[in-house]
């Protein structure tokens, strides 16, 4: 099997669409990793070790794969704003201008980004001039394909991966035209609006043979269509939305419930941020996206149809509230309502001051390393090795998702001995 | 393996030391649910169901294993104070009076205290008067035997388990009197005072063949001469200290920084209780053993000395206050600093409105089922599957105590998994 | 002057709109203290003192000013439900059943609500059967005057008041109906849907010479037509809001920051309660009547225009959320981001768990008393006095509102102080 | 009475004791706020406004009392580190580098501290180099006069004022020494250890005729010998422990409880700080004297001799607890468990993440400005208008301290007026 793995040999160029909060913090970040300049705190694939067997000592995870190095990666962006990283990370207030900025500018301005594909029909909130003239999505999306082919070209690419970091759409249901691949393929023939911006970014780096990673919670690759691609093309795909505050809380105290048999009578949710993502989700049709993504979780990690006693009756409410005053550095605020011996109500609250890029960039980077292994190691199609890191985690369609944190681990951790076996 | 495990048949005598809140919110609860009024919430032994492999649908713990059933528990307890278990259950304020107490109030009536070992030279913020009188310590643990035996005739009981539900003692070191059972046996006829009360109800539950488990901090049987004699006498022993409130929380949300090498820069834990527990706990010297207890597990779970980039200098900090308003109903506060992506602070807040009684007394239940399963499977000596229920688990010398509560479950789980298929 | 104040005789009738949980926890309140079973706490009326000048002892304002006294109340009530006042208290959940209902349920069980005027299109998501057959809006303010001047009589009351205890009516501008008595009139008669349920109470009560207190932030009497009746008929009126739990403290914490000269960047307010009142106001219009009650009262303390430096800019957002686990229990919680020395941001986080109706009830007990003594002093039409009371203060057109709720308990206890020697 | 107050012309010297958090943040941000590149929000001499007469508009407190300029302040400073005040800010972290110190650093470093009088025994936790060499308290204090005169005549200052803003010292009872003038002249020259370094600088700067203000809660002038020699020098002096952040919150939230008359069952506050001013409270001596300080503020405003069956029995307790982590970024976090309508329970917890010096150095503006205008107006001895920004204000014998916020500002504004009419 050993031959399975092609090295992780020259340059892996990282495509992101969307150039703002979480994009620029992770292009700064592995400027200032690569510097000497800070530490990649939150990075499995920089820090984390496993056992390759009982009796040994925990490796580094990077010293029993073989990643890409950070020094290979080589950045690019599309958005419908014209910030280059330098103006984007000064604008989104994630970094210190004078400590992290900075002292890397000059690489930052480097990186322009290319015309966006856009359309305020499906994130109305923003509005931007950097974006591909009106055409149809076929033309859109044949668009998206060169410039993937001219950035691979001229930056002198041996690999590609594309990874979604911009905003939430609005919410779609999926329909006829997410069917199958031929009728995605005659949907943007037809210039079908049921086919959203993210599903055309999707589309060209499948087609183009690219994998394409999904930190939102569009649905996008969620499809019969796109997992068809996928499989054809043999390319990586996964998804979808970021597991960085609020969810990640609740994917570890909702298993410790249930590990201990208390019921739960209520979860409330409420987040105050105040970046671009909150003002697009500050949309109810956006928000409705994240909401579904963000529901879901307790049911599958608590199963009240197997405990109805402890489970049947709980009431789950989260709300996102665009609250300008602080920007990037997002607030969770829970309260959760259990349940104890006799039925004695007890409760836990939990305010969790994060910063919503901070959580998310080593999750990029992560996700940019171990897709780039999952295709020189042959797979392809949904990646479900990767739930670890998302909310919702795509998964084939006859499987039951997995969104309790140290199972998704221990999955995460098996694929990977597997594949340093290999 | 089948015939290894005696059947469950008969009844099973449960002698509490101590009769305070969680020994009588144990009593009246199992009383309340075999009457159908009320539901085990928290408790494995009665809701939680086991996968014995991987396509089966999980079963009913208590189905797999052979589990003594409700209706055989027999209770009894040494107390210093001499209220009945009705009395006491109504003084410590954990159940509502009218809905839990007053309906099962003839049953728990019949439960008088035996007078206690007690010495106020080791528990220095209570008082008691039911007492044994004063005596060597050889005498008093004689006198404990003869309890037991007695209880154990009177009652009719097939097996016993006695079960530390009592305050912490002054903090104590293990010393030369605790290395072996002879010298253990030499300071008893010398009334050595490095043999506190809960060593002599260990050692005269153990020399009848009865299991001890420990929920209270103290050492106990946490030193080599009680392991040697419980190894001895074939008996299982367990403890220490029920895992509850804060250091449950605890136990999940550092294994989450961990899995995700998220950095930790602080971790300060304080807590506001007012029942006797809180009382006993705000003299410095009892402080000071449950300091202890609670502080171990985030080095344990973080091992710094594998990461400390991320945990090599957090500050960690334990605070309890007794305060009155409160009663039985503890909260813990905690802020965790922790640190991110290039090293950005972000911060966690947990407020855990707990009760103490009511988190502990399922604890109690499960401890005794399965203690009286191992004892009827030829297991004795340390239990330490049985670490998932305590903050400070006991194990074997040459062992590294688990701490991270999902890994303590999957042990628990594979014994019992094992237990079934004996 | 000594004239002036009719003395507190013969019996008080008290006629709440609702027979929900304020009403149901103000009236068994009562009653418990009648009967020395509990004490009156939050109540001004009963316990506050009040200094009648500089060099003397605080007196009791119950011994300074002449108040009817808790054995001269009589109650009744008008509800769109049938349930009694014993059993409006049980369903309710807010007192404990066997402590503070069942000792006194005889009284409760004689206090049954006569039929409401209620209609579903003001206050959507209740439904009720106890209703007065539906009529013209003039057919229905005689059924209700009908039902005072009735209720005086049978219970040989000398005097009333009537007070709204129920819920928030779906929002309404102020219009051509409210302009003045005479269009008001017109309005009754044509059956204008202008004209809310609750004003149809408030014109009954003023036509009949009775006080009318508002609980709720409806419009009600905070419109011309009846300031105009009130002045008229020389009949006090007061409203609008009972300010309990969340406003209480941002009235206390606002004046802090002022008064400190801190800056205020943003205030997010969320709330989850569970009892009727949350149901209602989980419709975006009934919602929208209480938003306006409570986010009026950040400008009026701050005033951006005098201090553009340090509030010109802030963010204030209020949230409403039927959350039904947690019953009568409201918890509010409130972050606040203050601006301090040269621009350097702090937070400010409350919690506030407190109890919707207990917080209410003394507040219906101090009305009901102050309002009577106004009227028997002779004052009529708006009490801004009692602004200490309100949300949303109803005032003269021409006066500022006070929300700071030191400057309102000096208003109060002036007006006191005037009628202490008239 | 217009000539009673001198003008405010010339060059007015601040001497600090302490060059520290405190201290540098103060004397950076006024020399920030006299470059134009910063706000002085949080100073009421700067920014609040006060009304004259009712029917007046509010105007700016410097307008109508003729307090120094910020261009006439003039900084000195005494510590026994000898970090410049550049150096001082760096370490401390509170302010900004890159905003807030290098563009002023050239002015920062020109304040060199002077050797200071230290002793170990008064503040154990802190050890210094630049100390004056061991003498005796009498030549200590003559050591301490002629830095005053000499930095008066190098500096060609006009007037001066000194202000503590140095370490909390051990707890100390008053004594015999500081019975009178006389005495505590006669315990100078005996070197008597019961006169501790804070009283030496009190003692030099009144007999020089400088105002002495005292930021922590050391007895310094709360003596009868410092008020004598304040009085007779014709000097004020004010103090003591600025109001910063959770006795802040103390005052504005008791006063709530108390004016709705809602119970106290209890109050527990616990801090976390990780600055020199948290290291010295981790001396239980030190923290003594502190606690002290925060203790008796519940008992003034609640007044549970007059409320006993609301206030007779609460729980107070305040806890500090050296956090390294959080540095400058002191948290509070409070737990009130209040006590509504019939006795039902409620809580309100709150959470303040402050910024220790943020919160002080406003206040040590406003009081040195103050303390000036007061001199020059001819106001000797003990200021108790001051009360407003300390946490145990400094009175007169007989009369007894006001805590309650509104109250405090009340008195100032009314100072003020008479001050504005003179």
């Amino acid at each position: 099997m050993e031959k399975r793995i092609a090295p992780a040999a020259g340059r892996l160029g990282v495509l992101t669409v969307g150039l703002g909060a979480v994009a620029s913090t992770f292009i700064a970040g592995v400027e200032l990793i690569r510097q000497g300049l800070a530490q990649p705190i939150g990075s499995l694939s920089q820090l984390s070790r496993i056992r390759l067997d009982e009796a040994a000592d925990p490796e580094l995870i990077r010293d029993v794969v073989p990643l890409a190095g950070l020094d290979q990666l080589v950045f690019g962006a599309w958005d419908p704003f014209s910030d280059n990283a330098y103006e984007a990370a000064l604008r989104c207030g994630v970094l210190d201008r004078y400590v992290h900025i900075e002292p890397i500018a000059a690489a930052l301005k480097e990186i322009e980004p290319m015309p966006a594909v856009f359309d305020q029909a499906y994130v109305r909130r923003l509005d931007g001039t950097n974006v591909k003239p009106a055409a149809t999505r076929r033309e859109l999306a044949e668009a998206l394909r060169k410039d993937i082919r001219d950035f691979k070209a001229e930056r002198t690419c041996d690999r590609l991966v594309v990874i979604w970091c911009a905003s939430t759409e609005v919410y779609l249901e999926p329909g006829a035209a997410h069917h199958d691949l031929a009728a995605l393929e005659t949907a943007l023939d037809a210039n079908d609006p049921s086919v959203p911006p993210s599903m055309l970014y999707a589309y060209a780096a499948l087609k183009e043979g690219v994998p394409f990673l999904n930190g939102a919670p569009n649905l996008t690759t969620d499809v019969p269509a796109m997992v068809e691609l996928a499989n054809t093309a043999g390319v990586p795909i996964a998804g979808k939305d970021f597991k960085t505050g609020q969810t990640l809380l609740k994917t570890v105290l909702a298993p410790m419930l249930r590990t201990r048999m208390l019921g739960l009578a209520g979860w409330y949710s409420t987040n105050i941020l105040g970046n671009r993502d909150g003002e697009v989700l500050d949309d109810p049709d956006s928000f409705r996206t994240k909401e579904k993504s963000k529901l879901g979780v307790l049911e599958h990690i608590l199963e009240p149809e197997r405990h109805p006693e402890l489970y049947g009756d709980f009431h789950h409410q989260v709300r996102i509230n665009y609250y300008p005053p602080r920007g990037d550095q997002k607030e969770g605020w829970d309260n959760v309502d259990i349940v104890g011996w006799l039925g004695y109500p007890m409760q836990i609250k939990v305010d969790f001051l994060c910063r919503d890029s901070i959580l998310a960039a080593p999750l990029v980077l992560d996700l940019v390393l171990f897709t780039d292994l999952a295709q020189r190691a042959g797979l392809s199609g949904v990646q479900d090795w990767l739930s670890f890191y998302f909310k919702d985690p795509q998964h084939a369609l006859d499987v039951r998702p997995e969104h309790d944190l140290f199972v998704q681990r221990t999955t995460l951790e098996n694929t990977l001995r597997t594949l340093a076996s290999s």
